[in-house]
């Protein structure tokens, strides 16, 4: 990915002020990287998709998957902040103008932040209508009343806003299988202790991700977006973003690994030469390295068309799992070169190749990604 | 590969004149599919990257790419005569104005097939540097006689030029590692029987390969393309245009295969449903699918590139491996798909697994090109 | 696999009378190999599994496993008439006293040839209990009357016997689901022309496989094997033999493989050295020979607890995929590791890498060995 | 492994007291089990090895294995104790009757930790020839001055003792490449302070690996194992065993994942089914299962041909390599079962799937297993 080099170029300058022992302290104490986000947000680099006239540079979507792709290139880790990159586009596509208005200049300022998306539940998974959570209209308040529970929402202790899909018509009362679900952008501080119950989940690495619970949750009506009943179609039309730009920071993964593991290949000495001689050591970060380009090509592919207004819905979800395999295969050459060292948290290898694993399931599961490809692509019958 | 497609449409309706019992007929006698060639003669795809001052049709390498690669995909076998396409071009970039004018305008017509391409050597394989077929001038006659063999020399039988790279000065009186080997354009018709003798090489596919033997066999100093000694860097340079188009022919392969694969998936029905349902059938398809977009996009990558006069060594290398390898997983997934039918010979499915199986060894090994990439690319110490 | 060195020696020593070039003159006419069958014939290797009494040797089936593993690490092909060593066990375990005596002394020493096993159909596929082949009785004669057709009946034309599957009871008339088929053991010399027709198939690799359809084909009743209606029981019971046996030749192909690929590696010198100094061409050669050891052990295990008696859909399900893919895997290393050689037809390994390919398919395919495993070992629902 | 019934079963009813909240206790703490250490110590499990005149319970091998085995099989870790296993072979080998005498007893009662094994070094990595540290005898005191550095000493902070593997006779001098390195048994309460130090080295699982300095630390001459000079040989005798250990403890992880895959599988509904229904989700397990079983069958063959004396160099080395990536499959195939809860701490999967990483890295890397079985297998050149 060679172009937005300015930007790449800024970014990777203020990576530079959060180096390996940044991210080892944060890793050690599961501690949520303020910090650095505070550091992008003030840059601006986080609000490149917001439009200008709420106050952010008004990017296409390559700016934030150049700019997501640099930070993990650089070693540190987007996961703390990504999201508000495609969460707000909700806002963006669906709200009202007084929705926006009111929320995308203050997160474009970094006054507001807007990185929990509560979709996922316990049981639901991806199967995501079938979800429990419910909204109910209050007709004496005018409130909805929201009930039910999320997980896996990162970031949620570390966001003003929330972006919630919550069911408000009865499965069975909805006129499509489609229907029934709503969207409604919470005011999490208001709703902390109202209502909203936070638990952090402990994960393999420093994600920040947690369980949240709603017991008479208050959100005002005015908070819901676009039409009741809605939602589901406005929480699929964001997802191929989402796709496109963790597959961004996959590559950036990647790049890093293979960086890291070509350079400690050439430098490091056994048997009388650099391990880097050997092709039991150089061909997997060769293979790991073609790989990644090829699933770059595709991300940027995905990019190219996702601005042409195309629809890339499979070159959404291929580059996801061909750039999270390619991360994953570059994480593998590069932990296995560096023997007992790529176990050493002072390398940091053993971080990020925690970190990039995640990606193969989510924000989906690779097999997810096969099944639509087989079905949607190639026309198979659909298999679950 | 979206591009040419009016081009594509009319390869695609030639290839519906030579359906797959043409090609099992062939196969079953290892016998040259003279008539396709001629066909595909006739109707001006194999001169498309002559320029039209001798001509051809002057179109750009990515037009070459196009119809091998659609050659392939129509079930059709374009080893019989995609050399010329990359041959003719070290006449083109190497071969002075009146060599151009003699032989070029008949390569287009069909007149002279120039199909052949005297490089590698038993005990030379890759390492072209090796080779120890000598070009001796005879000052007597002006011509220079040659001895020695070639072995891979495919289409020899069929094709009356000859691309013949040979050393004109001993190894070690060679100012440079890299000089002292010549090209030359044969006679192919002229030399047989008059030094020139060939042997055909039975193997897996019907490839109409063979061992070429020079015994005295005489060259007009005339037929010296270029200066004599500079004949490495001549046949380098047209390597990576040979590999970009094997990678194009790969990716034809692949999308056949799929195709071939997702049909049978989806009608035959097992245990009373498709057995496409099944996820251990759709996903090798799906994941081949995507392997194969990936590499097709850097296929195309690397003809953009070329086409702009960048180095495409890189791109160039990866592609072949990558398309070769995404042939090889999509010709897994066909055949596994079909059971015991992917052994009979009546679907088609076994030949082009056997064809496409070569691509991974030819015409440069998988283990080259992994340790092109790692010295070439990321730095490190060469390994043999 | 150690044991029977003696028995090993022997078919070692007739194999090295059928040397490569035996072989691909067989390959290249797709011709039976009868003269190699009758060797194993004659020197009774093929009788190994007839008990004393009806004049065979009396061992048990890891000695079977020992000749057929040999035959295969020889570079010789026992497909041609490995089929006679567990078709000859449903007999042995479910024909009367009768049959056993008319057919077996017989089998034993040649006089007939007991190759051809009809249970496959064209829309059956591995779903043997929707086959549609029938047996009628019919009163008047006492004669069953065979209509239908079955597929991938191997040797069908270089067989005096064989072993019919074929249902006597209409499937909704049948008191359970594995009820109402029956084995029957047919005379085929006598039938061919009275009902029987039986067209080759042209495959991969010179593996004498046909189509074989039943036009009111008369069988005597007394060539009912056991009881009507049982026969899918007796035709399970012999599964696990042929899935072990097959496993031992995959062995045998592997070992042969690896043992080509290693001395190739040690001879042939590129750019100064031998090529088997590289890690890319030695590993994958170590890492087929690791997986062929522990497949092997598997294999060795499954024959041990077979000849205890015990259950072993297990280990023969699980020995027949690993040694497929581990037959693959050194196929894979020794085609690669020739180079263009390995194309050849003269280095007799793309001969092999194309008839082992075959056992990841037949008799069972992987998918339905995974599933097994799946189902009945580790206790996952039924997938398909 | 089925035998040792008895042994298996107080092995896994005593990890039964140690479950999966103790684990990420210690995990999250990087705390050392020392409970659980203790409580193996008691019930005689860790010194089943030793000899019964030395209060040990000499047991072969392959009770030793399977009590590692069980161990991971139960979701506990023996890293934090196998060491004594092997590493006591050392003393008890090579050691004189009064070394064995003073040191074994205590050992087995647990009165002396013996968990230290000190050789290798930052620099020299797995080529142990080349290690740098010194041990020279000071006529004055008799003692040995041990001047150097170790890495990946692990559980040095909670042993009593460490076999330490220095050079006592300069490379140069050496008569023989392998002589010049002698083996002593430190004390290392008494050297703590006293030119020991010890700095341990966080990882990415809870190893308790440390470096440790030599800065003038004394050792007493009566502390030399066997004869000073052929320390190589005494620790190259030991590999094997180790080896074949932590395969075992590799096949107890794979077993582990292998169970909670399949639990989860059953019981996890998504779209209406439980997802282990869907091949994608099963045929890993699958597999994985199978992959397991075959190593199984190597670490099986290789602890029975240790116990009858032979040189198991093979199937120690393929057996290490095999069961780490059967573990690593199975570790695979369950967190991606899993998705989201695969990540969570709760659940602790993610916890074993970084703790069986190491063993494709130590105590020998998956290539130089490759290099060993290409070299010393195959009769290949040496690569590096």
């Amino acid at each position: 990915m060679t172009e937005y080099s300015e930007i790449r170029e800024a970014v990777a300058k203020l990576c530079q002020q959060f180096p390996g022992d940044y991210w080892r302290a944060k890793d050690r104490e599961r501690a949520y990287p303020g910090e650095f986000v505070d550091a992008l947000t003030q840059a601006g680099f986080l609000s490149v998709l917001i439009p200008e006239e709420y106050g952010g540079s008004g990017l296409p979507i390559s700016a934030a998957a150049a700019i997501l792709e640099e930070i993990q290139a650089q070693g540190c880790n987007g996961g703390a902040c990504h999201a508000q990159m495609y969460v707000m586009g909700t806002v963006l596509r669906h709200g009202s103008e007084a929705q926006k208005a009111k929320y995308l200049p203050k997160v474009a300022s970094g006054e507001l932040r807007l990185q929990a998306f509560g979709v996922t539940e316990p049981t639901s998974g991806t199967d995501t209508l079938s979800l429990k959570t419910t909204a109910k209209l209050d007709p004496a308040t005018g409130d909805y009343i929201v009930n039910g529970q999320k997980i896996w929402t990162s970031r949620a202790e570390h966001s003003d806003l929330m972006i919630l899909l919550a069911r408000t018509t009865p499965r069975e009362q909805a006129a499509k299988r489609t229907d029934g679900l709503s969207v409604f952008i919470v005011d999490m501080k208001a709703a902390l202790g109202n209502g909203l119950t936070i638990r952090p989940i402990e994960t393999m690495m420093n994600h920040a991700t947690t369980e949240v619970f709603f017991d008479n949750m208050r959100v005002p009506a005015e908070n819901l977006i676009g039409e009741e009943g809605q939602g589901f179609k406005y929480i699929l039309s964001g997802m191929n973003a989402e796709r496109l730009l963790i597959a961004a920071e996959c590559i950036g993964d990647a790049k890093w690994f293979i960086d890291k593991a070509s350079a400690y290949a050439k430098e490091r000495v056994l048997f009388g030469r650099p391990i880097g001689q050997n092709q039991g050591v150089q061909f997997p970060i060769a293979r790991a390295y073609a790989q990644m380009r090829a699933a770059e090509l595709m991300v940027l592919d995905g990019l190219r068309r996702y601005e042409a207004g195309e629809n890339v819905g499979e070159q959404a979800n291929m580059s996801k799992m061909l750039a999270a395999e390619a991360s994953w295969a570059a994480g593998e050459a590069c932990i296995q070169t560096h023997g007992g060292f790529g176990f050493a948290a002072e390398y940091d290898i053993e971080r990020k190749f925690r970190e990039t694993r995640l990606y193969q399931v989510a924000p989906i599961s690779t097999n997810m990604i096969l099944s639509f490809v087989a079905e949607h692509v190639l026309g198979l019958p659909r298999s679950y």
